[in-house]
């Protein structure tokens, strides 16, 4: 960061140009011709001038600068992505600059924007939240794609310079539901706390498992939690109420290694033995998952790897190769001690 | 983050000044005479021109975006802060850039003056782990302090520009030791794993409030875990390994919610009964504290008040009031099923 001495001024006077030719070129004006932008940058090689953030931002030289949005840094989930893209990126040579947003569209508009006046040169969307429904809500990230090459992690959109990287949440919700129905559990509720694309996907594997062995599946067993992200108790007392209106479950299957923990605190105050009597699978593999009793079979979805390849594709991008436009990696389940074959800790 | 159609060109020709000059008044460059200042000045309000983010980073306008730096978003204790900054940094009209540098001094180092050469107006830095027991290793701060306000989060530092926001560790360590030892607990173990300013403090407390009670401390007592700080099975692992060496302990207080919770891992192991044989205190009171079984009596140092605090010292030193330097909060130990008195759930 540490700037030269030499100036804008010096490069005029080097150049036998004006000012104004100087910052035209600085500012990469059509209106210099290419002997004139020649002589100019000839000038700032001979005096070895270091172009400030202001010129390097300017196309001139990179910032070496990647802005990272996630909705929320104090979701472990993405806390702990936002880690692992840091990590990448200084690994890489590059800076990072972190907007956390919020959930409002508007928000997400505005930190993009604020990023890309920051002169960055990639934008990495953590978290499936950034794509909407709606295709006219995404017209944002196309917009920024019109500048730098956008990154998405665990969500899809179609565009120019738009690039996904993410876990198959739909089959390892798949495949976690099976492994439930082939313990023998068959009331299995299906519990959640987000609407995102990614949601979508887990809620659908839920489904297809539970039709695909035959098992008819009402709407009361897909519980949705809207409360607080945090709030343990709140998720328990959710599953309690949904017990006493006579819904019957003996298995939960949850999006969330938060909802999974406070199944097992309703089990147990059940008096419920887990995993034989109930049984739960959380989702993310967190470090929930280690600290519940017994401890948490979940769905590890490979974050790490996804944040590893999403960061390479960046670079790859960035220095001009052809890089996949879509990248999708399995997941895989951890088991625990909250399904049969788990190790009861 | 639109820009207008007014150009620098447009102000040199309303000014009846040199583009050179509307520069240096851009750059705040002591070679313009007030007066001419005042044309070009006058000239920028007359044709309604919007400085871009270059010109508003050269002082002209503010940015209106705080940097906030964090050594790791994927800290349970550092997310939540920075997610606290953010929301209400938001709520005053801030944007605010966010660079997680880790724990190496000169990415701290890199971090700060990258937010700098980005213009934000001011600069938080959260955890104790910024400022360093020697004082030379500080200058990074100091020279940072020169440009922008630089607001300390659970730290201290003496300086110009410099505010410090903290919670009262050592009291609160203080405490809740004491607290152990008057439920009748002597063989009280410390489990760290950081050895920041603050750690220090929460050490000296723990200390402290044995000494007072004249309780004899041996060093083994302290353990401190060299490992990641979400390994739960290798602190529970070390508590195990220390108990077997022949050191007797029957209460764990803890510098962190999930040292404390694999003291309940480890006690539940023993077989011992919480809290009636073996209890445990963490800090932070997170989200961990309710996750576990039983749930964590664990000190809340208030973290949510700290970070108003200090987002407002920084809108009082934004706007040129005259801010404490110092502000200090006490904590509170919240009290639930790992001690007595508490409700084991």
């Amino acid at each position: 960061m540490k700037e030269h001495s030499v100036t804008i001024y010096d490069i005029s006077e080097q150049a036998g140009v004006s000012i104004a030719t100087v910052s035209r070129v600085l500012n990469n004006s059509s209106n210099v011709s290419e002997a004139t932008k020649k002589k100019v940058l000839n000038a700032i090689k001979d005096t070895g001038y270091t172009p400030n953030a202001f010129a390097r931002g300017l196309g001139l030289n990179t910032m070496k600068t990647i802005g990272i949005l996630a909705a929320d840094s104090s979701d472990l989930y993405l806390a702990k992505a936002i880690y692992y893209f840091e990590e990448e990126l200084r690994a890489s040579g590059y800076d990072s600059l972190l907007c956390c947003t919020g959930y409002a569209h508007k928000d997400k508009k505005a930190a993009i924007e604020l990023l890309i006046s920051k002169k960055v040169d990639g934008i990495i969307l953590v978290g499936s939240n950034f794509v909407y429904p709606d295709v006219a809500d995404n017209k944002y990230i196309l917009s920024a794609a019109e500048k730098v090459p956008v990154m998405l992690l665990n969500a899809e959109l179609e565009g120019n310079n738009i690039y996904c990287v993410s876990s198959d949440d739909y089959k390892s919700m798949y495949k976690a539901t099976g492994e439930l129905i082939g313990s023998g559990f068959r009331n299995i509720l299906y519990f959640y706390n987000s609407l995102s694309y990614s949601g979508a996907l887990k809620e659908r594997g839920y489904r297809d498992a539970m039709k695909d062995a035959g098992i008819n599946v009402v709407e009361r067993q897909l519980q949705f939690f809207e409360g607080t992200r945090e709030d343990v108790h709140g998720m328990a007392a959710q599953l309690e109420k949904t017990a006493s209106t006579g819904l019957k479950f003996n298995a939960v299957i949850a999006a969330d290694d938060t909802l999974a923990l406070s199944a097992v605190k309703y089990a147990l105050s059940k008096g419920y033995k887990i995993p034989e009597e109930f049984s739960v699978i959380g989702y993310n593999n967190s470090m929930l998952a280690t600290c519940s009793e017994p401890e948490l079979t979940s769905i590890d979805n490979k974050l790490e790897t996804l944040c590893q390849k999403l960061t390479a594709t960046l670079m790859g991008v960035l220095s001009g190769e052809e890089m996949p436009k879509k990248t999708i990696f399995g997941g895989e389940i951890v088991t625990r001690g909250t399904t049969k074959g788990g190790t009861s800790k």
